[in-house]
Formats: structure tokens, sequence, C-alpha cells
């Protein structure tokens, strides 16, 4: 199915207007014409006013939202509510709600807090999408239907151990199965019935919290279950909206967010959409870098198909211990970055602040005060204009990236969850530094599932992939033989699909050429020094938490050396060839500098780093639109102008002017440049 | 209702004889003979041994403790027992034990753990004081009643969510006003029945603490509710007292007590009576401000009438993790200090160390070994000789005080529970940052409710002043238009009683001339220069945490302007003039060297700087008796002697002899004057 | 009953060849005889396929276990499985599972976890220990018997409640002795009715956690019930075994395990075996003092006989957040440590790694590989070869220590679970630096608990005995006055069996010729100079956390005396003498050098200071068997390698080689020495 259909890309989002008067509707409409606000998400949590009590619904102030938009010429993503129930549902059937990881039973409050394997929630949230569908189905302001919110959590109820043990014997068959897969000899939890099984949580398989489980096996598999027993409900809603509606379907996601297997999700989404709320910056690069993995890996769910930024603040969040302010120009910059990564809408959350309850200082477009001379507005009314202008060139494009970087749950949930060797090793950190290497370079990236065809790419990047699915190995092996280049880190490749240590040899050690004899660990800061050799140089590098002792090959190179310790001259870095292809191994948590190095070599040799690769804090990227026009964009994500000599040429969308490589290019603090050529 | 009569300050404490035989009590009372005790209160926690089953009384021992008090000429204070159940209690009536915030039934054990709610525990106690009441009511030895014991806490089980939905009927009337007091279109919250509404708990709108609510509406309106359900049972009981004994009653108050809001309780006291437990000294005088704005509070509750300090420790606290000793001279410096305030009894927990339980380390006139020749009983009687000797001058004295500080707790609430804008932001302590430069300018300083009348007051400062009650901004107007300052700081004036935000123009900011277009925030320690302008004198002071962006109105002055980012050169400070009177408003959190600039120059312009106050340490405050004689207290704070050129002139009670105006004085560490003159 | 019949140092460890088929099995065993491994530990957790279904019992696995070891000529040590129950036992009989300390009914999982009072539980366990005795008592394979694994925990549920109120009825008798035991007149705790007693939990009396409560008393004992609880269940088994097999048998214990008391189970236990996991080395030398003194403790258990090292890790624990692998040399080196102060077999956690779970990175013999090329097999052949090469010579001797140090679970309870004076006081911690102090020294120390006889002794070392129990006062007393010398620290001798301090004078006090005025406390790092003047030498040293304020008799001599704060002046050691015996009082939190110092003092007066105590990392110790014959043990911690002047004798079991008094003796890396002379 093809994203919702539009002229340029989208701006606006998250619309309210319920809660406050309608005399105030008037003020807000003025304000989006002056901001080219195009678009307005609504309905999100609207379930206590359109069904006040259960059967009976009331969609009077919905109808005035959407045909007040429609009036006035602007597109509606329709939400269903079922990211909040109402009261009266959670009193009327207290299974709705959730019982937590420490067994209690939730009652109602907050949101996002149904269980998913609740009848009585499925049958009203589906009624509800149903009654939405029929309304407003065919309503010519509608674009797309918006399902949910930010699904995520878990739910630890008997419902959902009854739908545990479902989904168990629909993926093991036999208990024989399932007993090998979770390894059930050890501590004596052989199971003898189905019913013995009992979801992984603080009373039976965890201490200290969801990482730590005596049992790997079923603690993965009741994420992988939650991850569909969610999905399910999503699926649910769609179903009865198709039934009424050919409009595309989503629900915003949460860009890495360890709880939910988005990969297993991917199919059902039409298309992506989600909401970008990074962590609060230590660093305005590491930040960007992070934003750029992100919409990557979104991108990434659905084969490179474009996708929505649903949310993002146009100001502060509100839900931080600490909530900063985006310094000027950051949100344009941020919003170009989403479109140079693929997105073709950029909403956000939202267009006037709530007020009251726990995000009333979440920014927004229109603060408490009405004004629309503030700072913010003004930022995003320009940026709203400056939207306008690209008109629709930039719709559909995708991006032309030769490297994948390989994004896997089960390996994030494994390695996290996992007694030894390390607790303090972060898989999305390590995954996120192998990006950074990358986007430093300008390389551009894809983030894909291990499943992913690997076709395309020249290299591939596999930070901690710990658990290996499905043909994976033989896939990666496949990609070295026809001359691609792959690095493996630390950890990699030693569990299979359900935890267990391969015995023998792990399947990917004849590509790697070397396995690993012992793992060492040290605590944070405890550093070895490791010395790289590569192109004649060598530098020495830090070395932290994770040492693996390794026993290469005879033809394995060693690249890289440890200096201390017991095992000082021992190899801490490989590559095996084969042909023109080339498998690199990572045996420790080498810093950034040394990662850098051995990313940018593999790089170099694909001829894959990017132009302005060495001008730190410019961003370049491109996006190919479907007619074959090709859009660069410069992005400066320093705090100060810098001027360099243009690599990149064409004519800038945003202001006219045209650049030719060896200019000399000035660049403002976050500015932005999107040049056709 | 007058204080408990007598004929000098008050000096004794709890006594729990029970604890050990008979045969010690001698030796017990031959010490409160040398220690020049006058006052003992006892029963508190007395209930398993005054009635060990129930409906069965036993007065035994409190009668041969009440008897032995009278006959060798001691006061009373005698307590009802409601602090602390018996077993028999709570195993009788599993309701009266608490439902925690976690949604767990309690059972026996601990103390300050009854459910306000249930109605057997009600009966209970209200039947013991009754008895209590009959028994010893008329008693000569008894001069006052001291109900319960340190009331806190709060219970979430169904009688108690039941009496919310009653309290909330009462406030609110209709589910529609609550609804939009609470913002419940927010999130899909609508109620639609009294009964929808749960407490709010972990199991409901919270996560990770009492602080983290997702409607800041009914977690405000639970504490209203919870510090009216506590106070119910006080009532109560003293109802019971009150149809035997013409006596006074309090209870004990814990000063800053966030969870408890003694300004709902003030009207039921007939006294007011806390217990004075400073947390650790990380700085002497950090404590020692506390303290006196601590009593200020108290003082405050009942309109300036003196108080009672109900408890202080002789030596050591057990409860925290680290207890040291009390210095030699700081029992004596911290009881007249708070005679200094205000207090006209000063009482201490305990006489006698009890030999087990989890507070037999707790200091004690006399300890483990019963000896009278210890530091701390040598300290004590020569306090209570002391105090005999200044007989009866100090009784009834009131602190004339033009400056107000305001405090609230529905302020303090909202602010700590607030999304946004920084959770390292305290309430407490940043009033306690402006109180510490009123008192180190030796300021007389009145600690009141923002009902409190105004008229009094030259000065008025109202830090982090979040919400605003009643018509609070009428009369911080009216105050400033009469010739009055007024001192607000950041956060001030945003929200309206049920914590919404004010859309439009807040209600103080036409007083303040400026208004807020953003608010920034900074992680702990990260710091924006900020640049006062006062007296032609340019002073540069950290700023932190809350950087407000303010847009002055034509005429405000700018006094503090930021330093650095991007809002350098904006306004920190502002003045707005109002003919004699002004508005100052602190848009940031300033360091302690800058509140301090902007408060002494405030303060000089009506002439309110105290004596001494250049000489770091020594704090001046005075007492006016009923007869008009004036009282003039000088503490010495510091570790070392210091010599000074009195400002203070009288004759000193304690030594006889007489101070002069230019005078050397020479202060040894924890010395002071009293001064009649 | 004695230790396990053999021919020399046992070797080998826990093997689980359920987990993995049986053409493993050979692999395994080709192993095992390259490494010399004499002895399995099997049958831990193995109830799931020892009784898949309750009664069916199938011991086919086990069998061809046992079976093949003997066949190869290796001695089994037969675990009953009950350290884990199968889901069926949980889910049929969900008393079996335990209710924990917030209150919660667990669901099955993990280990260790059964509750001790359930009737089902134990049925079950006592019929599957029977049924094993059955089939393997007199199997000529088996040598002993491996009960349960590492008892530990607690159980809150009714049933232990229940089981409380008995034990509480023996220990008392009476409620009126109860009640004097815990102080309940305190907080009107008094009861009336033994079913009034619940279980001191997060849902009575405890805030924060296990060491937190209101009434020490009650939690005092809950912990001693709990410790009884858990051994009646170990006794249960043990009695079922003994009715088809006289061979002795233990349970795995854990060293200085907090939650249980190891001196109540001694007398139930045929021999001590205990698992050896110390903490993450910060430091080498540390960890070495620290396993000598567990060792010590193990073997103090029962009186000096030797003891079994049931469980170590040849390379890495998983369960820690770091898991460093064992430096070259340190398995060997730890090996013969534990040989050294007494184990006569010496046995790993595992031959063989699990290939999943939460197990599967410990370390053991045979990794996932399968190798035998490995580091670590290398290392634990070679282990293996050197410990057959022993022989018998070592079996049974024992330790000839002249020096006791006091460890008492009662005061380990009791001292980190008062409120006051200081939380960061820790009574293992404090042991753990006194022992260091004596093992610098290369003294021989029994680790004893306080009923232990003393007459074999001439140095009692009793750290922060803070509970006296018995006649423990009038044995120390007695040993001083017989020329021992006793020392004590702060917080010694405070309270009796009861927790309840002593009123008037405290009975070691006369012994010690001092009392304790008052009892200061520091924040972790301040730091008060101690000056020690000993042997006409003044040192200073820092004093931290506790510092009591002593008042001496005459003729009390002060060694040491604290320099700063108002005690300035004042004694912080003293020394008390009664003709040739001595008693000492440390009153402060004395740093390892002045510790050191006063109890090299101590040993010299003796002769106790063993060869090479001046030369740091190298520990000697001795063993002397029941011939008569000596070992003396050489180990040398230290990272690299010393020479030294031997100051010790005779033939190294390990090479041959002689040495004698005076030979330079060169010490590499993790040398060890077994001297017969």
């Amino acid at each position: 199915m093809p994203l919702p259909v539009g002229d340029h890309i989208r701006y606006g989002g998250d619309y309210n207007p319920e809660q406050w008067p309608v005399e105030v509707w008037d003020e807000d409409h003025a304000a989006f014409d002056l901001a080219h606000v195009t678009t307005l998400t609504v309905g999100v949590f609207a379930w206590a006013h359109t069904e006040p009590r259960e059967g009976r619904y009331d969609f009077s102030r919905l109808d005035a939202i959407v045909e007040r938009a429609h009036r006035e010429g602007r597109d509606v993503v329709l939400a269903t509510p079922s990211g909040a129930m109402p009261p009266w549902l959670a009193r009327a059937y207290p299974d709705a709600c959730r019982v937590d990881f420490e067994g209690r039973r939730h009652v109602h409050g907050q949101r996002h807090n149904h269980c998913p394997s609740s009848p009585d929630f499925r049958r009203l949230s589906v009624a509800m999408a149903d009654a939405l569908a029929q309304r407003y189905g065919d309503h010519p302001a509608v674009v797309a239907w918006h399902v949910g919110n930010e699904y995520g959590g878990a739910c630890y109820c008997d419902l959902c151990a009854a739908g545990f043990r479902d989904w168990l014997r629909a993926r093991y068959g036999t208990l024989e199965r399932l007993n090998d897969a979770w390894t059930t000899l050890f501590w004596s939890h052989v199971y003898g019935d189905w019913e013995e099984v009992v979801p992984p949580s603080m009373l039976s398989e965890h201490w200290r919290g969801p990482n730590h489980t005596a049992f790997q096996g079923i603690t993965l598999d009741y994420r992988r279950y939650m991850s569909d027993r969610l999905r399910e409900g999503f699926v649910a809603e769609r179903a009865a909206i198709r039934a009424h509606s050919s409009l595309p379907a989503t629900t915003n996601l949460m860009g890495f967010y360890q709880p939910v297997d988005y990969h297993r999700w991917a199919d059902d989404l039409d298309f992506v959409s989600w909401d970008n709320y990074p962590p609060l910056p230590d660093d305005p690069l590491r930040t960007a870098a992070r934003m750029a993995a992100t919409h990557a890996a979104m991108r990434g769910l659905k084969d490179g198909q474009p996708f929505w930024v649903m949310e993002q603040t146009p100001s502060i969040t509100a839900s931080r211990d600490v909530n900063p302010v985006k310094r000027p120009g950051v949100l344009g910059l941020w919003t170009w970055q989403s479109v140079a990564h693929g997105a073709d809408a950029t909403l956000y959350f939202q267009m006037r602040q709530s007020k009251g309850a726990c995000e009333k200082y979440h920014g927004a477009l229109i603060d408490h005060s009405g004004r629309t001379d503030t700072r913010v507005f003004r930022e995003a009314a320009d940026l709203g204009a400056a939207l306008a202008r690209t008109g629709p060139a930039l719709l559909g494009a995708r991006t032309p990236a030769r490297v994948a970087l390989l994004l896997d749950w089960d390996s994030w949930w494994a390695v996290e969850m996992t007694d030894g060797y390390n607790r303090h090793v972060s898989y999305l950190q390590t995954l996120l530094q192998y990006h950074r290497a990358l986007w430093a370079a300008n390389a551009e990236v894809d983030v894909v599932p291990v499943t992913a065809d690997l076709a395309a790419y020249d290299v591939v990047v596999a930070p901690v992939l710990h658990l290996l699915k499905g043909d994976v190995a033989a896939r990666l092996t496949a990609h070295v033989e026809r001359g691609g280049t792959l690095v493996t880190t630390f950890y990699g490749g030693r569990v299979d699909e359900d935890d267990n240590a391969y015995l023998g040899v792990p399947p990917l050690d004849p590509l790697l050429g070397t396995r690993v004899e012992e793992t060492d660990s040290g605590l944070p800061g405890a550093a070895n020094p490791v010395t790289l050799v590569l192109d004649d140089e060598a530098t020495t590098h830090d070395a932290t938490l994770v040492f693996e002792l390794l026993v290469p090959e005879a033809g394995t190179e060693v690249i890289g050396t440890y200096g201390a310790d017991f095992y000082a001259g021992r190899p801490a870095v490989t590559r095996s060839r084969r042909g023109d292809g080339a498998a690199w191994h990572v045996a420790t948590g080498l810093d950034d500098a040394g990662v850098g190095r051995v990313l940018r070599h593999v790089l170099t040799g694909y001829g894959l780093v990017g132009p302005h690769a060495d001008d730190e804090g410019v961003e370049v990227t491109r996006r190919v639109a479907p007619d074959g026009a090709t859009f660069t964009f410069v992005l400066h994500h320093g705090a100060s102008p810098v001027t360099v000599t243009s690599q990149v040429a064409g004519e800038d969308l945003l202001t006219g002017r045209t650049v030719e490589v060896g200019d000399a290019l000035v660049l403002e603090a976050a500015e932005v440049l999107v040049l056709r050529g």
C-alpha cells in the first residue's frame, strides 16, 4: 500500500482542541495559516468524549474538528483512541488493566495500559475503530489512519499467560522441543504440561528487573510473544477500519524502543511513522547521529520506503528530569534531517499546549499565552513556509545506501539479559557507536533486520550480533564471498535463535577465520591499549569492557593487538579475506577513534566515504526521487559557522542559490541546504 | 484558647518509665530535680498497657506516673496513644492498617500506620481519648493534651477511596467541575460516575513515586484530602477530650513536613507544638537558618502565637544513616534559638533511653548507664537552671516581624510533582535559600500562608509561588500598591488552584510588568552567569536549573541580565515600580550571593536590616512581651569566639550583665544573650 | 562421623551431563582422565528428570551417570535435588513457593525458592532423598551425600508465620518473657496472644529493607528461626538417607553468607563443604586474605575438622556485573590455598558448561567448544596432576592456630540492623580488616563462634562483638586472667542476647577498664587522626565512622588518642592489664595500618608472628597431619616474581626440591610450595 498522497512534505501535528473552548479554535486556525500547517492529527486519546458510556457514541466534537479542518483546506490523520481507555471501561472490565512485572493488577490511570489479551478491551476498541471508520472512512479530509498510540510495555495477567502458552504451542509444537529450546534440564525446569509455564516476572524467573532472568529462553520468548500480542490489537483495529476505508494505516513507533520488536510489526504497517524524542543531548553531534540512525532504522522496517515523523516537540519535552528548550534553528535542522533520511511528513506534538495534567509544559506551536510572536512559533512558521516551497519534488524519494547496519531485537534482548560476561555492555550504545563512525564519514547507511536482502550492499556492519537467526550466517558468508565486507564484534554469533550456545564450532567462525578461546571483562573505565596497524600506520586505542582472546587460523590477518595484561600481543582485531571480500572481527570494546579507523578503512575500499567526511558536524546525505532526480542534503550540526570548500553541487531548494564543487561554502549554525542536481 | 499556663519556659520532655522497673524511677526523678525538669510528656504509645485487650482499660501504670509527677511538683502533658495501635487492634480489625502507595495492605508493625478512614480505629481511638479525659481531665498535674503523634503518611484503601469521593463531591459539586479542574479530556480520563475515581497510586496514575503522576489534579486533591482525613482523627479525639476537660490540645507537628498541609490543620490546634530534628548538618549556619525558618513557619500557623518545641534530641538521633552527637553548647544554643523565635516550652525526646528496639540509641537526658555525670546530662541540667532563672518574663512574647515569607503547601506539592521544567528544583530548598538571605540580614521574618493578612508587612517574599489560590494575586497587588515590596521567582504564578495553566495573561504578570516567553532548564551544576546592577554596582552570579526568558513591558527595570547562551543580554531579574511599591521577579535559580544582594537591597529600603547583619553567625532576633517589654536574643552559631562591637543593648537575663551599644562584645562559641531593654 | 574416605585430595566437581547428548559423554570422560579428575558431584537440580511426575521416579539417566563414573574409577558425591523444585511441584502445591519479604507469593521459577514450612515440599523432598538413598545408598562409587544446594533466603508465608510462633513459644515459654525480650512496651507492641505475632517484613516492622526494622528483637529472632527452619529440611532429608546409607552428608555452604547462621547448622553437618566465589577482586591480596578468613571460618564450624571446597569456578563466574577470567596460575594458587587452610577436597563448578540459561557462560573445565587445548583446561589438568602427586599425606591434617577471631552471626545481624550510630559500619568488613592484619603477619588463625573453647588460644580478637551471648563475657575475662590477650572494638558488648542495651555497667567494661560515655559518628571519609604510642614509637592514623568517647578507669593505659574535634586528647585505644593478660579496646574505625600496628604488637608478645610476615603477598601457613608430619604452605599472591630469604624449610611435595632456612627463594607469580619438614 502506498503512503498517503500529498503535494509536499506534510507539516502539522497533534491537535486536541476538545481541551479548550470553541472560541479559541479561531485563534488556533489563524495560527495554522501563519505556519503553513497542512495536516492535523486528531482523535488520539479521544475515547472518553467519543464514547462517554459503553456503546453510546458521540462524535459531535470530532465532527466539528474534522469539518473545520476540511473547511480550511487541511488534511486529517484520524486516530483511534485505544492508546488510553476511559474510566468507565477500566471500572466495568478490570481485566482490561494490566498486571505488571511485579504481579500487581493495575486500576484506571495513565495511558498505554491495556491488557492486550483482554477480550473486552479488544471488543470495545475494535468497535470504536469500526464506528470511526464507518463515519469518517470516506471523509475527504481524512488521509490516513493512526491506530492507537506508542504501543509498548507488557502485561503479566492470567489471560496473557494463557495466550503465551498458545503462542508457545504454535512455535514449538511439542514440550520436548520447548524444553530443549529453553534448556530446562538446567535447574530442574523441565515442563511436563503446558499449563506449568508461567510468565517470566519478578514472581518467577526474574530478580533485580527485566534483564535479570534465570532462563533467557522463556524471557526472550515472552518478549517476542508480547510484541506479537500488542500487534494483534493493532491488526484487529486495522481490519475493522479496512472494512470501511481504503486509506493507509500506521501507528506511531518510538525508534529504538527495546520492549517491542518492530521488525515483527513491519508487514502489518501500511507505512511507518515514528516519534522523534531523542534523549537529552549530552553532545549535539551524538544526538544528530543517533537521530540519523533511528530514521534509517525506521526506514529499514519497510525496505526503504519513506516514512513519517509523527511527533517531535517544537520546543521542550516535559517528561525528562531536565527539559531544555530547543536552541534557535534546531527545530528546522532536525526537521530537515528527518526529510534528508526519508521522511515525507514532519509532524509535531503538538499544535497547542494542554492547560493541565502532566504534559501541560510540553512544547507546542502555540503555548498557553496563545501568542504567535514567540520565538518558537516564528521558527515553526518559517519552517512551514520553507517546506511548502519545496513542493512535491522530494516525496517518495529513496536513500541509495550501500552500507547496511544490522539491527536485531533478539540480539539486543539476549545481550542485555545475559548473565556474564559484562552487564555494562549496551547493545544499543555499541550499535550507535558503529553507526556514528559511518555517519561521521557521511556514508549512506541502511539500518536493516538480519533477514534483509544483502545483495545491494558492499559493506555489512553487524555489531554485537550475539544471536543468529535463520540462515543469517550463510547469507553473511555469501555476502563476503561475492566481494562484500562484513564487520562483526565481540559477542557476535555466540548463540542460536533459542539463546543456546553453539557447541563445537560456531557458524560464523569459519568465515571470520578465528575462534574465541576466552572472554575477559573489565570494569567500566579499565582499559587495555589496542594497537591497530592499517595502511602502514599504527595507532593505539583504548579498549574496554570485553576482551575476547582470539585464536586465529593460519592466514587470518591480525589488524589489532592487545597491549597489556596476560594476553598482551594477542589479536584484538582480525581480518579474514575471501577473494575480494573480507570478514573483520573487532573482539573488544574499541574506542570511537579505533572503530572509526576500522570502518573508514573499509568504506574507503569501496569508495563509500561521502562528501565532507572530514568536516566535523557537516552531515551530507541524499535522496533519489522516483523520477531519478537526486537531492543532496547538507546539514550543519555545529554550534558555530564554518566555511568549507564544497564537495557537493546543485541548486538549493530553500534559497534558490546554486552551489558548485569547489565553492567556498559558508554554513551558519543549524543551516540546511537541499541541493537538486 | 490560650496556651497552657506556666510560670517560666517549660522544660522536660517525653518520659516512658513503663519500659523499666519502678526501682529505676527514683533515679529518674532525682535526675529531674538536678536538671530543673518541670514538665513530663507521658502516655505517648501507651495503648498496649492502658488497654491491653479491647475495652479492658488498665490505668494503673499511667496513674503511678502521673501521681508521682504530681507529688514531685511536675506538670504532665498527657498524650492519647493513637500514634501506635496495639497488636490486638490490628489483628481484630485489619482495616485499621493501611494500604500503601504500592497497593499493599499492611499488618501490625511500626507506628503512625492507622488508616484514617477505618471506623473501628476511629471508634477505639476516640473511646480511649474519652476514657483518658474522664480519668485525668481535671487532674491537677495535667496542663495540656497531646493527641496522637506526628500525624503523617497516607492510606490508599477502599475506605479511603470512598472518603476521597465524598470529599470530591463536597469540593466540586458536579463531575463536570471535577473533570474541568483535573483536565480529564487529556488522555481520556473524563469521569462519568463518581465511583470511577480511584486514588492516585502506583497502581493508577503514578510512576517512579509520589511526585510522578499523570494527573497533577487528582494527586494534589488526594494530598489535600489526606491532610483533612488525618486531621479528622485528631478532631474526633479532641472532641472526646473536650467533653471532660477544658485544657488545650495540640499534636506534635514536624515542621517542613511535605505530606501534610499544616495550614489546613491550624484552626483545629489549640496551640502549636513541633518536633525539631533538623537534617544532618552539612553546615551549622544552614542548619541554624533552617531551624529559624521552621520556628517561624510553626509560629505562623496561628498568627504568631507562641508555640512549643515538643521534641528535640539532647544528643543524637538514631534514625539517620550517620548520627553525630550534638557538639558542646549546641543543645543550649538551639534551645534558646527556639525561645528566641517564639517557643514557650522546650521539651525533649526523651528523659531516659529505652533499653531496646529501634530508638535505643536515640539520645536522652539519662542514658543506659543511668549516670548524671555525663556531658549530655550536665549540659541539660545547666540549661534547665538557666531557663528557670528567666522566670515568666518571656511567656507569651511575640515577634515583631515586618517581612513575610509565603509558604504554600499547594505550590510545594505542585512544583515537585510537575513534569517539566526541571525535576531538580526543590520548592523547600528555594524557600530556605530566600529565607537564609533574610536571616543572614537578621531581618525578623514571619513565615505565613498565602491567606495571611499582609497589612503588617513591608516586604513579602514569595519564592516559587507556582500555584495561586483564592485572591492572593489581588492581595499581592494591593500590597505593592500601598507601598510594599513583593519578590517573586521563577515558576511563580503559573497555575491556578487546580494546577491548570493560566491561558492568556497570568494574573501576576501585570504587577510584575513582564511575561515569560520560554523557560529553559539546565542540568545541576550547569550555570549561566547573571549580572546584577544595584546601587550602581555590578556583580555577577551563577544562575542554575531554571532560566525564564522574560519579555518585560516598557518601564519595567532590568536589574539582572543573563550572560551566556542564546539569551545572553536578556533580563533575568526585573523590578516593576508602582508608586512607592515594587514587584521584583527573579527569573532563574540565582546563587546565594545573588539572592542575598537582591533581598538586602529590598530590606535596606525599609530599614529592615537587623543588628549584626554583617557579623556572620551572629543571629539577633526579638520578642515583645504582652507587657511591652522587649527581649533581644543574641545567638552565636559560629564554632569559634568572636568579638563584635555591640549593636544591641540591655541586661542579660542569663548572666545579669549589662550590654551597651558600642561595647566590645565577646561571644564564645554557642553563646547566648537574652537582653531585656 | 569422619570425612569421606579417599587416597588424596579429591579433585573434580559438578557434572550434569543430562544436559547434552550421550555421545558427548565420551569426550567428557576422556578429558577427565587428562585432568586427573577423581570425583564427580552429580544429581544437583536433577529433580525434573528423576521424578518427572509426582511419585513417578526415573533414575535411568542418573544410573547411567553413576555407572559410567564407577566404571572409569571415579567417585560420586550424590546430591538430593531439593535445591530446585520441578514445575509440576510448584503447580500442584503453590504453598511450596515462597512469600517474599514484600509479601508476594511467588510461582515457579529460579531455584532455592521452596518454602521450608510447606508440608508438601517436605514430604516430596524427603521421599526423593529416601528413594535416592535406597537406590544408591550402598553403591560402591558413592562416597558422600550432598543434600540440597546453597540453602538461603527466607519465606514470609502464613505457614512460616505459624512456625515462627511455635519457635517463639519454645524459646520464650511465655508471652511475658517475649514482650520483655523484644521491649514491646516501646511503641505499644505488647503481645497479648501468640497469634498476634506476624513475621517482620515490609508489610509490618520494616522500611527500606531487611536491615531497617522498628523492632530488632523480632527481626533477629526471625533470622534465627529461619536459619533453623531451613536446617530442618536438611535434617529431614539426611534422616531419610541415614535409613539406607552410612555415608557422611553435607550441603554446600556459602562462606560469609549473612542470612543463615551456620553455627546453628554445624552439629547437623557430617562434614563441612562450601562454595568459594569471592567477590570481584579489587585487590588480589584482599581477596586472598578474605578467602583465608572464609576457609578458617568454615573449618571453625566443626572444631577445625578438614572441610571440602565443593565449588569454585575454573575461570569466570557469570552472575556478577563484570566477570573477569581468572589470571594464569590463579586457579592453582587458590586451590592450594584452600588445601593450606584445611581443604581435603577441591571441587569445581563445573566440569562442562551448560548450553543454555543463566549459567551458560559460567566457567568450566570443558567449555562449549569441547576442546582440551584451552588455557583453562591445561591449567586444571596440571593442577589435577599435582594434587595426585601429593598422595594421602595431607588428608586429615589440622591447623595449629593460637589466635582466635570470633565470628558471631547475632552480632553481624544486630550491628547492621541497628538504628544509630552509623549505618555505614559493616560488621563483615571490620571483621575482615582485623583478620587481614593477622593474615598479613602470617599468624595462624581460627575463626570460631563465641561458644568455642578458648583454652587453646593466646590471642582472641573480637571485632564489633556487639551482642553478648551466654557466658561469653565471663569466658573472655577468664581468657585474659589466665594470661591471654583480648582485642575488642567499638560497638563491642553493648547489648544482650535479645539486643537490649545493658543498663548500668556493661559486662565487658570491668575487663576493659573503661566505659563509653558517648558515641560520635562521621560521614564516610571524614577522619579524626588517632595517634598510637606503642614500643616507644608514635604513629598517626585515620579513624573514621565511629568515635567512642571513653572514660578509662585508673590504671587503664591509653595507647591511642584522638587528635581532633571536641574530644581531641581523649582515649581512642586502651589496654587494661590483668597479670600477664591484657584487654585492648579499639574505640574507633582505625585504618588498616593502625589495626596492623595494634595486632602486630599483640602477636609479637606471644611469638605468633609467622615466617615471611614482612614479605608482602607471601602467605605461609601450616597443617599438621594425624601422624604428626607438618606441612608448610608457601603461597605467593603477588603479580610479579620475588626473591626472599627463606624462613621455612622442607621438601616440596610438588617439585621434590628441598628448601633450607636462609636459602634465596625465588617465588614466581602464583607459585606454591608444600614443604614437608
